[in-house]
């Protein structure tokens, strides 16, 4: 099979699918999402037995445990997937809306009108729950998308592919709306993102270096999401409880994501007090702490960290600490450091909170909350693609809007132009 | 001089101007687009004369009218500039501006904040105006930016640039907040376009090829305004006055705009009756017809349209006309020869109405008004920095809102994600 043959045959029928889907009236798009559901529970033991060939083969290519963990199917996660379309059904239909609209003096009434941005192209590992997550974003929004997920999760995903493609039959919808690539050549990966004339945006989700990859070579546009080394700042005007469940939640609630703090700042004046504390907790819980040379005062289990900590998402139960003497060092400091994914202050002085809102060029900027809001789901956009780092288009979680466009609107009456 | 140090350097600094800039308060903004207005009325005798020196030069490079024309400045030129400056003042400052802040059942209020982008690349032909234009845009959305114009036009921008500096100073602003290649090497471009750790964002402004060419070859994301291939669709239910008033508008109100209508699509039903009144018309202004077989038999004056009249912007009193079935046709063909810039129905029936908005995507779509509206001032944006034909960030006129982004806040009280 030539690839690039094969992925602009997907591109082709994908554009002409988006114009189909992109008309689709809400009722059908959701009949569609609530069909699939219907199909993948009907299926589930496909599903397992069909998920077990690619855990087989996995566990004989020496895949690791956590890789493993995410490439299962089991009865929760078809019941995951099953919850997780019925979600995306009842969200409300981004398509169409039209906002804004007003009378110019020139006797026009101009407004917006949100419209879906036609064929998404979305790369992710091995996950195959990202497949029906990413198909239903995609549908409700009116995109068609073309789908590629790692070649190990390749079994797993053409079961979910055919209960896609019978739900959009059954609810009259293309079935091209949907399109798998069912290829492990990873020569797709190449192709799909310079499919120029057929697929308007690529949305990459994984690790760093897939991501940074994708967003190089490619020639189209890309919501990328790089990493998230995500600080929280003590202020010495801090409530002392709040700074401890913040700065605790923060690091602890969970390791291995993107909201997690890596940095946690605090103002010299409440180190003495704020620290020790902090540290009996953190320590308790198997956190390494990594620290400026006070904080090692302060705290003696603290190794000295490196300037490279300072750039380090580490993804896992460590956190490095440095004490600044006040609100601008924070800021310059998360200026140089941070990836602009989520930071957060905690203070009880309303100039200081201003400030940081305003200043902090983050994706989501915080006052007294913990990094781990940072999150589609709870920021109330029902369920989300990515989070975007990129300022362009879309900045943070990104949910149904953020796979859509404006366009304008003009109402006239035989107007003209003078 | 090593032009990639050069550009690098001026890199560096808009960056850092860009942050104090992006800080500015409103009226410390306006203060500087006022006092940029003030120098340069003071300054209109040395502007007139700098200007002339490129015009000297222009002339004997052999520059044509059209081109001499763009490159003039005049006491009416500068009060234009200072008009468009003291607009750009009068405008709501967007950035900052909260909107859609609401709690979550988690207890923390989640929001979006408006930010500038950053810095601005802007990349023009030699019309020295755009120079004013475009700082004051950048100015006002808080953006740094660094402004390229044609190197004919290199010593009417240092004049203008020399009295930006002192308005930027006058008002306590970073002088880097505006900054203008000097050099007349075409490789500043090349260099522009790939200052990726510097540049956020890169608006060229010009003909086609300068675009597509920058588009190509730029690392960093581009808000682009390729051509505008508009189309009027006459339906059958249009009113007949309506219909003439709108057509005529389009096309003959100016020639030479990307918001002119280049091909008239009439549905058979009317065609008899409208196109040989507006043959009239167009004839009577000069305006050459290029019809499908259809429109020459009603219009013995048209010539045969050729497949490439249907993709060409003729920028030119030329038009091409295509008879239609009726609706679904007139959409076919939009989707496939329009440049997605604006289209516009002339119709009473309700329901044709309706699914031409909906159905039709380009970044303007209109009923019953001419396409010649789809322009930033028309549309109340107040100004603007060029109309996108991208799906991308921004779609159609590109006003202070689309040089900025959103970024998400959230204002808690200690809480945590459980």
């Amino acid at each position: 099979m030539d690839i690039k043959v094969y992925m602009q045959d997907l591109g082709i029928k994908a554009r002409t699918a988006a114009k189909e889907i992109s008309r689709a009236e809400s009722s059908i798009k959701n009949r569609a999402l609530l069909k699939i559901a219907e199909i993948l529970e009907q299926n589930q033991t496909t599903l397992i037995s069909e998920n077990q060939k690619d855990l087989d083969a996995g566990q004989q290519n020496g895949l690791d445990a956590a890789s493993l963990d995410r490439l299962t199917i089991n009865t929760k996660g078809v019941q995951a997937m099953v919850e997780g379309l019925k979600q995306v059904a009842a969200l409300p239909d981004p398509v169409g809306e039209i906002s804004d609209l007003s009378y110019r003096p020139s006797g026009i009434q101009v407004g917006q009108m949100r419209v879906p941005l036609g064929v998404i192209g979305i790369i992710y590992e091995s996950r195959p729950n990202v497949t029906i997550d990413a198909a239903a974003l995609c549908l409700k929004s009116g995109n068609a998308c073309i789908l590629r997920g790692g070649s190990e999760a390749i079994h797993s995903n053409q079961a979910i592919a055919a209960c896609i493609t019978e739900g959009l039959a059954a609810a009259g919808l293309p079935i091209e709306s949907v399109q798998i690539v069912t290829t492990a050549d990873r020569a797709a990966v190449g192709e799909l993102i310079t499919l120029k004339d057929y697929v308007d945006v690529i949305v990459p989700r994984g690790g760093k270096s897939l991501i940074a990859r994708i967003s190089q070579e490619a020639t189209i546009p890309v919501i990328k999401h790089l990493d998230g080394i995500c600080h929280v700042y003590i202020d010495d005007k801090a409530d002392l409880d709040k700074a401890i469940k913040i700065a605790d939640n923060a690091k602890t609630h969970r390791y291995g994501v993107c909201n997690a703090m890596e940095t946690l700042l605090v103002a010299e004046g409440i180190a003495a007090q704020v620290l020790p504390l902090l540290a009996d907790i953190y320590l308790a819980k198997g956190v390494e702490l990594r620290g400026c040379l006070k904080t090692c005062s302060l705290v003696p289990q603290a190794i000295r960290a490196t300037e490279a900590d300072w750039h380090t998402e580490y993804l896992a139960p460590t956190l490095s600490i440095k004490i600044v003497h006040g609100l601008d060092e924070a800021i310059e400091h998360i200026s140089k450091y941070s990836s602009a994914h989520t930071e957060a202050i905690v203070t009880e002085d309303y100039t200081r909170a201003r400030r940081f809102l305003r200043e902090v060029d983050s994706s989501s900027v915080m006052i007294n909350a913990s990094t781990r809001f940072a999150d589609g789901f709870e920021y109330g956009l029902g369920a989300e693609i990515g989070i975007s780092t990129d300022k362009l288009h879309a900045r943070g979680p990104v949910g149904l809007k953020g796979l859509t466009s404006l366009k304008y609107i003009v109402l006239g009456d035989g107007h003209i132009r003078q």
